[in-house]
């Protein structure tokens, strides 16, 4: 059986060392050995330790269509020539293993068609939280189950970040530059601290959870760059943590339980520091699933790093190449489904809310008449302070989302608030 | 594609239940519908609400062996009649899927011989840790892997005990009276509490994980009716908490990569509260897998109960339906690696051990110099109280068990020890 490989960098050297040091292993599992056939880079005279040089090759479009290839190892990232490499790929006839989170929440539609109709395999474990194995478990561990919901926390870099607020009280700058000298943030860290890594692994996740069609592009998305020491502290009076989750859930409709939407979104929010989710420290990962009759599960461990992504791709391709040679592809993802995506203003939720006030009598009964004018429902409210400093925090029952903002609106218009100071979506069992 | 359901208890009717109001979704994922054949029980007459009556036979000989079945799915437990009713399935080229952990920890070598032999799938997800899917990925996603260490909270009835007396400084037997009284302990407790149902479930971990056979003869196994609430006191001291864990560890060898051994173990030990299986509350499993790439992951969920359990029953389901309609069937366990289990006194640990001791000069270098006698080097020592309630605490660093025994041995013979008064291993990281 013989495997191409396309990009080299830190996790496609993990993958060649893994295929030569465990080969063995993997042969005697498999049935028969794996071969590396060759390696797709654009720059060959890179060092690249551990690497056999003379599998080197910059010809990636020869490489996916050669007789003599198997299975297709893609660890490039972004969307082109990685979409086409993998098109053309299955057209030949190859299986094709992708770690390719930003390519599958954009375009997997096209990807999943092609190896429906060449009868390839596609299988992106490697995809979300790293070595975490979370969709194998979601595709067939859960397959003869009901999905209500995924919770995860997806992002380490925010995580760590965040972290490192709730830690050391720290600052988002502060611990943004902590993040990037340690090398767990990068240079330009948009892609994590906007959320748009954690909106694509949503999209993937939903679609596998649901049976649906989701795309990154339907992904509510809220970064983590507004969240303020101040945000980090309410939660800690609040017995919360924030954190940047990953929200997948099923809107269930009055009548079907097939449910009339999916909610996929991605923001921090507060969570009890009970919740298993509120211990996932530094930059790990973990995923919380809601099922019907399998209850609570809880997947957790590295989400990112060579090795561990390495060993998800080995993962799927132990599996696909048991696939290959028995001449059976595995399943084909199915979006039979077809749930629509809710607009955020839909999706039921609870705030937490932070507000200075004027110190005068009737302070509380305006700003709770504010929230019953949005038919918002009051789960708590705390005066804090006196004077110049005082201070209201309200935390809701859930509501739509539509009407929490509404309210908010309805409260910065008061004359008696004089700021609204945070404003925190709470997750985790009321 | 049709199914027979051996047993039709409180597993049984939940994947009665499933398989009749999830028959759309299977159908669309298997590729074909799903139909029940037959369901054999001892007593027909029993009421069994949504359990068509039609379906029902005592003769499970005749059931497994029917033309018009392709899948076996066996809830019975316990050793006989299950063991014969398998084989014969399989020999009928059925494929079956199980929840048997006692059988298949102590005769997994026959069954997995005979799925080999007929070319049948044997699938066991729920044998271990209900609905948390671990078996999978251990066997698939983590299968280009090295994995290191299974480290498991895997009965549910002992956490709920151990969590009870951390939580309220219960003692065990209040604990265990109050998890009687609330269903989560049974009448008869032994099988948890003395740590048999964990071992079984570690003799099937460690198959998998090491790919060498082991049967729950093999484990060493103590339970928790000796832990005392001086011990998790003293714990609590450590900033650690006690829980039965079930530990499958591959020792390394000198030279080669592989180990010299596997040790498999069950017993209380400390864990720091720092590490992830000691937020694991009431009745919940989790199971911690540290591999070589993949690094430290975790897997928590609902350890038993009807509904989880039924989940992965489907999950296997699913699996091996479409392996019998695409006519090949899955991997068979293998136990290539074939490491011996090596005998606890060689397996290395550390021990917490509280001692009271006479009141008199030179009595710290009495106890230090017995644990030196036996090559075992002490990380902490602290003195608590004075006079006749002097007490020493002392942890040790990693020592072989035999060292470690043997030195108990030697303090309980000194003259300035007047007790012995608790002795605990501890785990998690130095």
């Amino acid at each position: 059986m013989r495997v191409a490989l396309l990009g080299c960098g830190v996790v496609g050297t993990e993958v060649v060392r893994l295929l030569i040091e465990q080969a063995d292993d993997l042969a005697a599992r498999v049935g028969t050995p794996l071969e590396l056939a060759g390696i797709a880079v654009r720059r060959p005279d890179r060092v690249r330790s551990g690497v056999p040089k003379e599998l080197l090759t910059t010809d990636a479009q020869a490489l996916v269509t050669r007789d003599d290839v198997d299975i297709v190892i893609e660890v490039i990232g972004g969307i082109e020539p990685a979409r086409t490499l993998m098109l053309e790929a299955m057209k030949s006839g190859k299986s094709v293993i992708t770690a390719n989170k930003a390519l599958l929440a954009e375009d997997g539609a096209t990807l999943f068609a092609a190896a429906r109709e060449y009868g390839a395999d596609l299988y992106y474990e490697a995809s979300v939280a790293g070595a975490i194995p979370l969709l194998r478990p979601l595709r067939d561990s859960l397959v003869g189950d009901h999905v209500h919901r995924v919770l995860g926390i997806v992002n380490g870099t925010t995580n760590y970040i965040l972290d490192q607020m709730d830690t050391h009280g720290a600052g988002f700058n502060d611990a943004l530059e902590e993040a990037q000298s340690l090398g767990y943030a990068e240079a330009d860290p948009t892609a994590d601290v906007e959320g748009f890594d954690a909106a694509a692994k949503a999209a993937i996740l939903a679609q596998l959870a649901f049976h649906t069609p989701v795309t990154a592009a339907d992904v509510h998305r809220e970064g983590i760059t507004e969240v303020s020491a101040a945000d980090v502290a309410g939660a800690k009076g609040m017995d919360c943590v924030v954190k940047l989750l990953a929200i997948c859930e099923r809107i269930p409709s009055a009548d079907g339980r097939n449910g009339r939407g999916v909610s996929v979104r991605v923001y921090p929010a507060m969570i009890p520091r009970s919740h298993p989710l509120a211990s996932v420290r530094e930059a790990y990962n973990a995923v919380f699933v809601e099922a019907e009759s399998a209850g609570s599960l809880m997947f957790y461990g590295a989400g990112a790093g060579g090795a561990p992504t390495a060993s998800a791709i080995l993962g799927d391709l132990v599996a696909v190449a048991r696939n290959v040679a028995g001449g059976t592809p595995g399943p084909v993802e199915v979006t039979y489904a077809k749930l629509p995506v809710l607009p955020m203003g839909e999706t039921v939720t609870r705030y937490y809310i932070q507000v200075d006030v004027t110190d005068e009598a009737g302070v509380l009964a305006t700003v709770a008449e504010e929230f019953a004018r949005h038919g918002v429902s009051i789960q708590a409210v705390r005066q804090v302070g006196l004077g110049e400093e005082a201070q209201l925090v309200v935390v809701t029952h859930r509501a739509p989302d539509a009407a929490l903002t509404a309210t908010m609106e309805g409260l910065r218009g008061l004359e008696i608030v004089r700021a609204v100071t945070s404003v925190m979506r709470v997750e985790g069992d009321e």
